[in-house]
């Protein structure tokens, strides 16, 4: 089935995009990541290379922005206090982002067109910001979501993206509990 | 001049690959990065493409390494106190890592060995030892460098890698005095 037009318009367009999707998650399941190809999601999600190449360039982009896509938020647990809410998020969050996946994921997006890596960064922020805003309802002091990024999500993915070791679960507390000290 | 053998030891090792790495300091001055390849380094330096590929695996491993290397600290001014040596060792990294070629040189680096990455985040954390050392020499209380990591040049690196904007000089500094303050 070769979609030469309209592309980027209507629901045509967001159906094509869903079935590239499903097809690269279905993919990841049953090989590794290196050995997929745009040829190969091509003829799973039924397109031709030609409207992957036009829409997403390269293959790393088109991973990243699939990965990216997989991300979206479930709002983050609440658990009744800011403390714990930002422990509780930052538990699930390093247990993503150090995986196999989350690692490969990181990579695809850090090398791919700034925008993807731009949403990544904001789908972030987004949870930071909810979890904030709810403690800021409770009367509870909190600081910035923007803060919190710089104190929290960078250390992590530095340290997974340049060291042989992610950050142990107990410095993650440690960095969440300096932010806090702070706007006591 | 092909060499087939010995490519680990000795000085006929160390000087094929400064003939390389020199090769690419003069091609990355004439080109664009995204056209330089292997052939092109190889023909440069006088080597055959498969010395290249035999010692580096790839295009990327090759130009992260041949970065790191260039990345090769001077001793950090000496300003005569933490804070200062903090912010001026600050102001030129945030330089050189948001400059086009220090952009390009992460993501050859987070996208190639594990190794490389790690290098390159040692190379950083030894500068700041360099400046915690001389500290505590002077009797000035200092923060462990690799809380610096966490609190200066991580933020600075995941902005730099995920945001459409890097860091401002005035946030920078922010971040400095944030972490000193937990030391006083």
């Amino acid at each position: 089935m070769a979609i030469k037009e309209g592309i980027r318009t209507g629901g045509r367009s967001a159906r094509v995009q869903e079935s590239i999707h499903a097809a690269i998650r279905d993919l990841l399941l049953e090989h590794d990541r290196a050995t997929i190809s745009v040829p190969m999601i091509a003829l799973r999600a039924g397109v031709t290379p030609s409207t992957i190449y036009r829409r997403w360039g390269d293959l790393t982009s088109l991973l990243a922005d699939a990965a990216v896509e997989r991300l979206r938020p479930d709002a983050p647990i609440n658990c009744g206090n800011l403390r714990d809410d930002l422990q509780s998020w930052t538990e699930q969050y390093l247990d993503d982002m150090n995986s196999a996946a989350g690692r490969e994921m990181m990579r695809d997006v850090v090398g791919s067109a700034a925008s993807c890596s731009s949403k990544c960064a904001s789908i972030v922020r987004d949870q930071l910001q909810i979890i904030v805003d709810r403690a800021l309802v409770r009367g509870e002091a909190a600081p910035p979501a923007e803060e919190l990024v710089d104190a929290i999500v960078a250390p992590m993915i530095y340290r997974i993206l340049y060291s042989e070791a992610a950050p142990t679960l107990e410095r993650m507390f440690q960095l969440i509990d300096n932010c806090l000290d702070r706007y006591r």
